[in-house]
């Protein structure tokens, strides 16, 4: 019998009337003869909530704490989804993350899953239950309960696709799909049909901010097939799967813009090996995040450096060159905090020439000066001025005809 | 080291600065060089609010479910303090029911203790933590959480008490101890500075409402000196233990006043062996409690049987009765849900005489007339009429002294 996991985030399931939303859709693929397993969030607002009530006790709570107090949200949600579905004449029950013993390390607030029991849910399952678990929440091998940080609901449910071997990881969301940009910028962007996990990965970590970067990898890891879709409306959403040979003739699936980043460039540096590893190590001990980065030499003694964090980090991270730049021996520091990085993500790139010209001609068209590009196998990011942010993802949309699906692009 | 168990209930954690004010409490206590473990309820009407959500989506929500959703409540409470000690620079863990193995037997909702793990919590105490442990809340052999009923908190604070053989269990609450009877209708009652387990249990029976009766029994079986204090003040309360011998010299402890109750009267039963064990076995079939129960015998053939009930009980009762009284060749049934049972209870019944005579004085004085009389060793109750209650309780008190401390009595 197959296995549907079926992921409803805050949002669908912020009021009784969401909740029996959500409880119906379990309901339905339970009548199509699946075995289903529901994975559920906090209540809307209820986590702001009790962040809050937290921080006015103790604006620096402990993590631990802290976990046991946030992990009361997901409980809520599957112990209520749970009566709904009775209320509707079904077998349902609820489960913690520790009650079906997913266990994690003991890093509170962003803990790493190292297993999870599955006898109790296949029990469930197997005698006609609809297991409801609380996304998000594990526990330690000391029955301590942790969080999976941001995301970590979606993480939950991908990953007991993962070890449930379940057909697919169904994630219900207020939108319909994943789109080829963001559609406040561009309006005309189309909703993809398909995508692989890498190219979400690259969306994701950009900002598309759909679903968290964790749950792909694990989804890729281990082959779930991620299916995003609307809770509203019954119509098949954005399946991300792996990469499919069809995929390759996509030249470019979408584009994206962050503009939450800064930028730090190290100007002179002494040019010899280590000297990266040495800058980089102490970014990382400061615990600053660091996107992209760009070495350029200048001289057989000297090199440029630079490299993107997020604005939130930027701080930190000037800190952290302070104390290494003279050991070695930068001549001069300079920080740009006005950027935007536009980004375009395709499988198709990797065999395809003419896809940076396109992009870099879209840009120059539009007047749009570049700062400093990056790519990955298959990715290319230009780093502009913020104020031009805007206008230059739609030039880059349009070159690439992204309100057009796919199959129908020239 | 002496050990104090603390439990705060749902009003004296209603919001952050009663947290804050629990949490001194608790630091205070291990100030003096006590070991501290805290038990507390949900905040002030969360559980209320969690039974709103509830409802609106199943009328009727399996036990077990709404167990999973209620005890999130105290979880959320124990993580706040503990948040609170951390802030005032103490070392706090706080735990579930299901962490510290509060193992339970599995009716949900009114599920009893079956045993406490102290482990867990010995390890920290001696770790030099305050320990806060969530009260009402246990879990089955399964694992599956179960909560403990109404009064359940009082139930945990003084199990963990007795396991731990603590020094003492403080409950905290919103009035400064147990008075002698209810200060609303009496308001000279005096304020009982120690009162013994068997005269608390008559008197929470007979709804004088400050704490379960199961937490007196557990206090009585195991030996749990119980102070019920104010969390508002910093002044002793009332101590609750065993009985001692200067108690013997007080007459009647405190008078209390029960108003929802029913009365239910068989007319001509046969007067022959079996007949009431019929009844009552029936009437426990239905899950009826029934209160005093008074015979008596009116021929050689034939007796009047009479018994109290909660009001919310009566239509139960009534059906029960309906369908056994045939069997027992009843005559007539009468019903009133006009009544009021006045009692009064004191450890120095036993050995003195004149008190009911003292009681029935009053009530004929008062002008009350009385429907019906029961005793147990230490209480003597009267039905009267529902609209005379509060005047028969001030003419009871009056004539016993109960606005003077008890060594002051006549």
């Amino acid at each position: 019998m197959a296995i549907v996991v079926q992921k409803f985030g805050g949002t669908s399931v912020a009021d009784a009337e969401k909740i029996r939303r959500a409880a119906a859709r379990a309901a339905e693929a339970h009548n199509q003869g699946n075995q289903v397993v529901v994975v559920a969030s906090a209540r809307g607002k209820q986590t702001d909530q009790l962040v809050a009530d937290a921080l006015e006790l103790n604006p620096n709570p402990p993590r631990r704490e802290m976990d046991m107090l946030l992990s009361t949200g997901e409980q809520q949600t599957v112990s209520l989804i749970a009566m709904a579905l009775d209320q509707m004449g079904r077998k349902a029950i609820s489960f913690t993350g520790s009650q079906i013993r997913m266990l994690t390390d003991d890093t509170h607030s962003k803990a790493r899953i190292k297993s999870i029991g599955t006898d109790r849910i296949r029990k469930k399952l197997d005698a006609g239950h609809i297991v409801i678990v609380a996304g998000f929440q594990g526990m330690d091998e000391n029955g301590n309960i942790t969080t999976l940080g941001r995301g970590g609901s979606d993480t939950s449910a991908v990953a007991l696709a993962a070890v449930l071997k379940a057909d697919v990881c169904e994630i219900y969301t207020d939108i319909d799909g994943i789109y080829t940009t963001d559609p406040r910028i561009f309006p005309a962007a189309a909703k993809m049909d398909h995508i692989s996990y890498d190219e979400m990965l690259e969306l994701a970590s950009l900002g598309a901010g759909i679903m968290h970067s964790r749950a792909i990898e694990f989804g890729k890891k281990f082959d779930v097939k991620i299916h995003v879709r609307s809770s509203m409306e019954d119509k098949p959403g954005t399946l991300i799967s792996q990469e499919m040979p069809e995929m390759e003739g996509i030249l470019v699936s979408g584009a994206t813009m962050q503009k939450n980043l800064a930028k730090i460039g190290l100007i002179g540096v002494d040019n010899k090996p280590g000297n990266a590893a040495k800058i980089f190590a102490h970014l990382a001990g400061a615990r600053v995040i660091v996107n992209d980065i760009i070495q350029v030499e200048i001289s057989k003694e000297k090199a440029n450096m630079s490299f993107t964090v997020a604005k939130s980090d930027l701080a930190d991270a000037q800190k952290a060159i302070d104390e290494i730049k003279e050991q070695v021996h930068c001549q001069s520091v300079f920080v740009r905090d006005d950027i935007a990085e536009i980004s375009v993500v395709g499988v198709g790139m990797r065999s395809h020439y003419g896809v940076a010209n396109t992009m870099f001609k879209a840009l120059a068209e539009g007047k749009i000066n570049i700062d400093s590009i990056t790519t990955s196998e298959i990715r290319i990011s230009c780093i502009v001025d913020q104020e031009q942010g805007e206008s230059a993802l739609v030039a880059v949309c349009e070159a690439f005809d992204l309100d057009k699906p796919a199959e129908k692009r020239s």
